[in-house]
């Protein structure tokens, strides 16, 4: 088996922003992460979904070749978010959550998904993002996400996954949360005595951050200039990042920075559509023309020999 | 006459943050912006002082050769700024403002400052910058800096100066309010079209971006975990920016993006102490060193020939 395996939410999204709204669209964590990753590497998908997930959306990931053997139909609805973003949309407001058969969800891999050499453990228990590590077989990278409420209502749980993981996602507010800094700097710092080896700071309209071993690297977003929906940019981050690096196959200081210009570039094509509109519509072309444009914007010449015009 | 000429405030600042207080410290839009600059160009200041305004101050300034032949001295007060930054520090509080002499301020350049070839207009009136370019011959480079309540009090005046303005200096919030869009990207497209030929927006822990004829340059921050206060950052940074720029003398698309990063470069160091203290002691060398540690954090390797594992 090769690729990337990603536990998750697969979802049903309502959402409202500036350009309008979508009501039970296709969403979750592990929806974006897949088919952001499927354009890079081959995808295996743990999940659940309830008895009334339509099978229009299957057959989207399908057509990825995304592989859904580990994505079990239970019985029941099938996990529902409402949110809505305002203004400036740098912050979903959730108006609903219903768990519904994620509410029992435990993570089953199926016999050839455990020798998967990328694993991305989505925003879960992090008691379940343990039991995902306790099936799987020598992975080359193990990288999770997490969030507040998990730093805060289980953080014992959530320390001791993190020292089986290498690299960590989180956003400013998390790094703090997690670490007890004010300082996002010295936060990515603290963490990468906490297990990981890696952290990637995710920014949204601000770009990311990787402090990992060589030091730190920052990358800005993409200039887009149609954000539409926010919902699933950080998960197609962390898609495009982990297939991105699969395909390279190794985990080198440069191509972790690449991972990180590729994950820049899968979000900025979600956060122009809703739901996957937008996402499912990539080809490798428009992605290395954004990455290109990313590393244009980057450039910075040498100084020259001297600068001063004076000694004081 | 050569280097950058400078109109600002020049202020007495008592300023609260996480790590400690000071009153009536030396501070000013005009004062970081001079010291910044010196450490590459010539500076001319223009502002005005009370007569309780310590000598120590300028002394200070005259001992980095600042020319302060345009800051008059006046009968009364000088102005005082007196704010607060809680947690993250992002933003100031503003406690209390006093103009006493700055109110009746009114710009007035010594002959020989006249041909100055670079000219910040620091946060002041735009009827006030409008009379400094008034007084100025052939300028190569003139950029300026505006706050949301000349946006909002005066826009008309502002507008009118800015069709004089080569390169302006906002941040997120100012671009948004100057131009009508919600998008910081299309914010600063539309501000080229108001008069400059390249936008600097200033994002804080967040970086800088740069628009210009060549496109969009983005850089982070300088990776300091000493952030003591940030009163002058913005001002630390236009100072390094225009400084560097005189330096080299020519405004070169290469040239604007170095300046952006010496303009970080300068900031980081204002931000690590109150007042001037840090800023007043940089040297070339620590300044070329955190130059190449900006250069080291964007450094992304081009893409390999083949990224796809398959064709769907």
């Amino acid at each position: 088996m090769s690729g990337v395996l990603v536990v998750g939410s697969v979802a049903l999204d309502s959402v409202e922003t500036p350009f309008g709204a979508r009501d039970e669209v296709l969403g979750g964590s592990a929806t974006y992460f897949s088919m952001a990753a499927s354009y890079f590497s081959p995808v295996q998908v743990v999940g659940v979904v309830g008895s009334d997930f339509p099978d229009s959306h299957v057959e989207l990931l399908q057509k990825r070749r995304i592989r859904l053997d580990g994505l079990t139909k239970a019985e029941g609805r099938t996990f529902r978010w409402k949110g809505r973003y305002c203004d400036q949309m740098n912050e979903a407001q959730t108006l609903d959550t219903e768990l519904n058969v994620f509410d029992t969800f435990k993570p089953v891999l199926p016999g050839d998904f455990r020798k998967t050499p990328f694993v991305f453990l989505g925003n879960i228990d992090p008691v379940l993002q343990g039991e995902v590590l306790d099936q799987i077989e020598s992975p080359k990278l193990v990288a999770a996400d997490t969030m507040n409420f998990w730093i805060n209502g289980k953080n014992a749980d959530l320390k001791a996954t993190l020292r089986r993981v290498d690299l960590l996602f989180v956003n400013d507010a998390e790094a703090r949360a997690l670490s007890g800094e004010r300082n996002t700097v010295s936060a990515a710092k603290k963490i990468l005595t906490m297990g990981p080896r890696a952290v990637v700071v995710k920014r949204g309209e601000y770009g990311a951050m990787l402090l990992d071993a060589e030091g730190f690297f920052a990358l800005p977003a993409y200039p887009t200039e149609k954000v539409c929906d926010p919902t699933g940019a950080g998960d197609s981050f962390a898609g495009g990042f982990m297939g991105f690096l699969a395909s390279v196959g190794a985990v080198t200081p440069a191509a972790l920075r690449q991972a990180v210009a590729m994950g820049t570039v899968l979000a900025s094509f979600t956060v122009e559509g809703f739901s996957l509109d937008e996402l499912s519509r990539v080809t490798l072309e428009r992605a290395r023309e954004r990455f290109e444009c990313l590393r244009r914007m980057m450039r910075l010449a040498e100084l020259p020999e001297r600068i001063e015009f004076q000694s004081i």
